[in-house]
């Protein structure tokens, strides 16, 4: 199973709005056959890859898949009849299918008088799939917000230099993080100041091929149609691109630059509302977001209970004045603090990479 | 030679303007006979008391010191000729003296025929002395900088709230850093905004007896008399108080409080001067100096060169607004960024304590 699990983060970045899967099939004596991971949405599933490479020593065998084996037939046929039709004696699953139309694999495979088991290396293969599974559960896609910021909580000196703050290493640890997520959002504030290119670079990226990397969708934020310009980096082929303005910006300036998509601006009248933006995003298939700033729309996000992760890079440096990391959140008095689960601590040359989880019970998500 | 360091370290906090140090005695046959360590200012230093320890014993045998034993008579006599009285063979010895006044003890001791070897553990005993070792070098106390924040780096919520960022193991440890400190430093900020009683509790202190704790010289920054007034914590009983303003402040109403001193305003006309307070420090035999705050003193001291030794307790909390960790520190641009190196991470309950050394080269001392 932990192999199934390594297969399947190959998929990380291509397989929306599908989940990543990894499958590993044994012959009746238990020798690998065959395996497979689902490589991008459309194509054949992990179970149809590793049967295939099966062959005929899948029968009488078990199939060890990370996910719970799909029972409907959307662009590809059910996974499970697949597995039944095989002559598989034994499937082992890590993580059960929340999505409800997918969901019934196991059943399927019980009737049909296979040995069903699920849980085995659930927690791990259900970090695996954080991202998609957080995107079913919420019905919005997964957001991580990443920032670099100093020891003193600065993004930036006073004059705005910003170059650089982080570290090399942590630097290309951002472009790990992009290749994946389906999309990359900033806002309209990091748009003009650092016309930011928003692909990834493959450089760093050891584990991949260079023709293996998948670019995600960047998505600036620009409310009032101000800070996107022809000629801006993240208007250049690497990737496709979306500008959300407001509902009644004055954006014909961007006609046939990008792809434009209007939003109701946030109930409070700053900036757009970030459930809108979510849901517009979910709608074009992406179900995660890596959501690089700046601190307005990164408070923004906070105060919408819409970030699922923070990454933090924090270089070993002070500035003692410049821009914070997080701007206006809504949080006046320290009982409202957003507190967050350190999950991780690494460090990425002279930095630290801090990874934490917002306590969800602190604050409600905005409906 | 590693026990040695051990026992320096019970000094901590109570051996300045003295450094600490730890003494073992093995007899002729290599048995520990005795072992001492510089209890407290004035009191023997650690050889005599190893030595009164092993007696006899120690004839023929082997002293271990963490420190190149003194050669010279101050308020006791030199350690050694205390050695070469008692008859050892052979000194080992950690850390040359770099003190002037008593360097020269191991040309000494060679003198009278004994075996002498320095620079064993040398980087472990140095730590163990580093803040009197950086006093000699620097001819002013150490000073060490703590801040607790949060990971958007703000110290307290948009309404002055802070009670409580940091986590009760943080806090903790706080009071650990104070007892091994000579003197603790608040600004009038601070004073005025959260009335700090700036004592060391025991709680927590599980290495020491509570009649074992050593209580630091407590040192407000009050440039304009204004922030401290009668009735404040920091004039209880618990530890000595020093009130430090300017020359042309009107400080009547201070008289017969605490002790004063007077001190000319830094040379930009904000607060005092961070090199003339830490020389009335070093005057009043102040060795370490543990800064506690807030941003305004912290930006001071690390714009004038004055901070050795930077530990950081970040909270897993973010807040969107509220004071940062330093204020004004004269960097306008990330040319001109204080840098530092990581020396230690560490958890502590949620919260994540970093140390870390200013790099040198990249700010020069204020003269």
């Amino acid at each position: 199973m932990r192999r199934a699990i390594e297969l399947a983060a190959r998929g990380l970045g291509r397989t929306s709005p599908n989940p990543v899967v990894g499958c590993v099939v044994l012959d009746s004596a238990g020798r690998t056959a065959g395996e497979g991971w689902h490589q991008r949405a459309g194509g054949p599933h992990a179970e149809i890859h590793a049967l295939q490479a099966a062959g005929e020593r899948a029968r009488g065998g078990t199939a060890l898949v990370t996910l719970e084996p799909c029972n409907h037939t959307g662009r590809t046929g059910p996974c499970a009849q697949a597995l039944i039709d095989a002559g598989v004696a034994r499937v082992v699953y890590a993580v059960a299918d929340p999505n409800p139309t997918a969901t019934g694999g196991a059943l399927t495979l019980a009737r049909a008088g296979i040995d069903v088991e699920g849980g085995l290396l659930a927690d791990e293969a259900a970090a695996g799939n954080e991202a998609w599974l957080t995107s079913v559960l919420r019905g919005r896609p997964f957001v991580l917000w990443k920032y670099a910021a100093t020891l003193d909580g600065r993004i930036a000196a006073a004059d705005g230099t910003s170059r650089w703050i982080s570290s090399p290493e942590s630097r290309a640890d951002v472009h790990r993080l992009r290749a994946a997520a389906d999309a990359v959002i900033v806002g309209s504030g990091t748009a003009r100041a650092d016309d930011p290119q928003l692909g990834v670079r493959s450089a760093g990226l050891a584990v991949l091929g260079a023709d293996e990397v998948s670019q995600p969708l960047r998505v600036v934020v620009d409310s009032g149609a101000t800070a996107v310009k022809a000629g801006a980096r993240v208007l250049d082929g690497t990737a496709p691109t979306l500008i959300a303005v407001a509902e009644d910006a004055d954006a014909a300036h961007l006609e046939g630059l990008a792809p434009l998509v209007r939003l109701p601006r946030a109930p409070q009248g700053r900036g757009l509302s970030i459930p809108a933006l979510l849901q517009a995003l979910f709608a074009r298939d992406v179900r995660s977001v890596l959501l690089e700033g700046g601190p307005t729309l990164a408070g923004a996000f906070l105060a919408a209970g819409a970030v699922d992760k923070v990454v933090g890079y924090l270089a070993p440096v002070l500035l003692g004045a410049g821009p914070a990391a997080v701007g206006d959140a809504g949080i006046t008095t320290i009982a409202q603090a957003l507190r967050l689960d350190v999950t991780d601590t690494a460090r990425l040359g002279p930095d630290l990479r801090i990874t934490a989880t917002p306590i969800r019970h602190a604050r409600p998500e905005e409906n």
